[in-house]
């Protein structure tokens, strides 16, 4: 450029000409369009011509979520049901509420590992292994901790406080099997449960009966 | 060939040469070496000179496992770390016979989706989804099911003789984390399994009495 | 649970806007629609509401092939084009039945590992790998053996009654490529199949013959 | 097949049965039908029925860019957008034409590795890690050099005569992002880019008027 | 375990054994060894005998970084270096603290994907896509914003007050590619800079001079 | 910068302590330590600080192979092996020199996609699919062509003047498996070569004889 060989204008010209090739190459994102059915690798992606900033945010999770329910406690999940922006992006995050005495029970996500921080409050994390050992800890503001793809883990207000914290996974889409409900809350038979978990009748009628589930 | 311009001796000695080049392509496979620590991708590779066919094959699924346990059922895998040969090629395999009223309890594999076939007998098999839903269904002699990765299922003998079945997976290292040995077999403190599941103590005591476990 | 805080009515609730939520985040699974075209990572997934436990289920391996064939042999798939429920699981199985004096002719797979367990009778089988060396064997009832991706390999009924394996694959759809018909089998001219194997013409002429190529 | 035991006719018969067998397990490539939209593993496939040679070959390479311009150089790329044949096989490939005193300036490809090979002229080629570290050399005809993926390189023609490259990526549409461009050719206000880069009001301005910049 | 026909003492012993045989199929996760050499897949696992729930934990992101520095502000990275426990989980973060009138200036990350969320202040951020187009945004407390992988973003503190984010990569080790100080803090010769940039050269040496750059 | 706040010294000091953390993240590239086993993944890592620019240039493309040879061509292979510096990036690339009348035999590459541009001269290039389809064309200076992976292709001088192209793939390390030398180059016993092929025992013992395979 320091040559001035070439004007603006055959410069502006001859660029146009680089960028209309270039504009042919665009998959830099894949915005989810949900109006589609989903493949194995995510939605079909929007337009690009359609793409906004605010397809790259999201703002739901500056609310606190509601815990004046069973396990005072709320998940606010930004997946790509509710954030199509990360579709093909192979990363998402929630918001976890916590109360005191609020429990995010026993639960694992088939779809990739889990990283969690702790914004404010302590709470008390721990995961399993298929080994069944067991990696617990106490967390405290700041603090971050690791729980490796599909392994049941669980998080628990420590203190008197509410509790927040941000976990980021890295899958647009990493699923939530909460232990419990996958057990107690469906139409699953009360035998086959006890058949499969070596829990008592008494004890499977009795969480089917709280959790809402049949059979 | 057909023209016969080249002698075979000539054509074998080129031959060498472009064989000696082509020996350096070789990463076919990588049967692990498991004196190496493993790594996220798998085992370092034995030395291909030191690879032979039997390093392919694996003999130790031909005899039943022995199902005089509390489940009533076993599961002899063929994973990387019986059968080495499956290292980096994401695959394995693993056999369960299930004896009458026995059961592979409520399970997942944190590593991979899994295939079952079933060789002898009847099976009820099923898996929870993340949103609760139940599927479930008897499988006869040859009929196979496929159990999305990461999530709960487990399998029964639904008939009156021993029931015999390959599940394969797509790692050499799927992982099998038992839900009611996560909980019960180990030290997880009672007070804990309690709050992350919603089960009694009298329940949670008495399953790690006979599970093994402690606190 | 055990404080009784919580009564079941409102527990139930509660739970609903929970699961309200999670019912956003499933793809657990992408059940293939094969009336959409299909792409790169498979098929667009059928709506969950939609899927029913024989989505996953697949009873079409439970009957013998029929080997009154050119080969004495008949592989038998549960691919995604066969078994929807594998799409985007990564993984499938065929059913191998090969008569006395049968053979599933030199292949490759293009799409994965294979991994073979027999069932029935014995079969010799092999691989070759991209050094040329040879790695054969003979396998008995519930032996298994591992394939690497990409590689010719063989199996032939080597005993005096029908052969029966499983073959598993880490794809949904990993594709058969059988040497002798890639060959002879189509339209390939003749010149061009002795240029590029080293064949002589008249057995390319006579094999054209045999498995119904032109050319 | 020597045994003759079966004749010609039964045997095409029975192949066709073995061969509509086999057409269902085809995804051998996938061809991308460009009027569908784009997913995040790449385009739908084109229907197999209507894919023909041509859709795996590009003749666009062969003339030289037009290199009268800003940079006295050309990207001509042969990626999915131009070349619908490598969707969903993680290749692509394209010509670089550089004139004398021309640059192709510095720039990422957000989508993967590049390698480049000249084949004619002379190349001073570079790049910069996240460390900081230069990493420049110069290269001639028959050379090669790779650059990681996601990482500021550059190629300039180092000779007194055209160069011509072809860089390959393993990566159907690598992208291509020109960081001067990225700065200066669009809406981004200087006052923001200044703050951004350290640059100088005045440097800011004069670029983007060069560049056809506005803000 | 209801039926009660077998007793506490022989169910422990056969636990033992199915546990035993589970032990070897344990690589839930693959804390890294950095005395190790690094491999393309990441460090090699530490012994799972030695791994403890520390290692799973990090605690250095709850002290502020200090921003007494060139462009106020500070990134503290939790990434593979120094938090092994991530290795192999493909995920990692990192905290960033913005003194007001700080900038973290225009970067990359050519290892994945970026997901921002605001903890405390307001941040001016944005991204350039491959085709220039420019997606700003000014985020609160709560906001959350991603950044597609390999592309030129930045964020700003754009309040009055210290702004805190967390960012989380879906790389344990993605990378940080500051364009000015991949230009301008390092030995790349002015001329080559000035030629792949179009800036000029007074503005190269300047900005050499104030980023330690030589050359 | 334009602000003047600080002096250049303090910014070289501050800039060091941010650098100093950076150079921590650092896996831009793996240049591979040929010296230690491989891994499924590749190479372990030379050490950054030995790593020069000469580890990401290879300059042994830039002479033609040596045509003599029974095939009157040769493959030049940049793989990981010759070219460490392709570790763990997901490319490299090969020279083809084809003299008239010679081909590149029927071959497959276990290990991924192939991109061909041809240099000089004309070739006649095809594969066929899995579905036994035949795509055959003649490509001159300046095409392209893209094989699938796995799947078995050929190229042949179609013209009177040597052919010269280059062949990129998306693997480091691709393999190379020539069905004719898979076939009759080794201690494959001819009976099982008939047994898979269907071709006649003398043709199989010829080839064997000039290929140089016994059995």
């Amino acid at each position: 450029m320091a040559d001035g060989r070439t004007t603006p204008l055959c410069v502006f010209l001859s660029l146009l000409l680089l960028l209309s090739a270039a504009n042919g190459l665009e998959q830099d994102f894949c915005v989810g369009d949900l109006s589609f059915s989903d493949t194995p690798a995510g939605y079909p992606c929007k337009e690009v011509s359609e793409v906004t900033c605010d397809d790259f945010v999201f703002r739901g999770l500056a609310m606190p979520g509601d815990t004046s329910n069973l396990i005072m406690a709320a998940v606010t999940p930004a997946f790509v049901s509710q954030f199509p922006g990360v579709n093909g992006l192979g990363i998402s995050v929630a918001r976890l509420d916590i109360a005191p005495g609020g429990v995010i029970p026993l639960h694992t996500h088939p779809g990739g590992s889990e990283l969690l921080v702790v914004i404010e409050g302590t709470i008390c994390a721990g995961f399993i292994s298929s080994a069944n050992n067991v990696y617990v800890t106490t967390l405290n503001k700041g603090d971050t901790m690791v729980f490796p793809p599909g392994q049941l883990h669980f998080q628990i207000n420590a203190g008197d406080f509410p509790a927040l914290a941000f976990v980021s996974f890295n899958s647009p889409n990493p699923g939530l099997q909460i232990t419990a409900f996958a057990l107690f809350a469906n139409s699953l038979p009360s035998p086959l449960v006890e058949k499969v978990t070596f829990l008592d009748d008494e004890q499977v009628k009795k969480l089917k009966k709280v959790l809402g589930g049949s059979g």
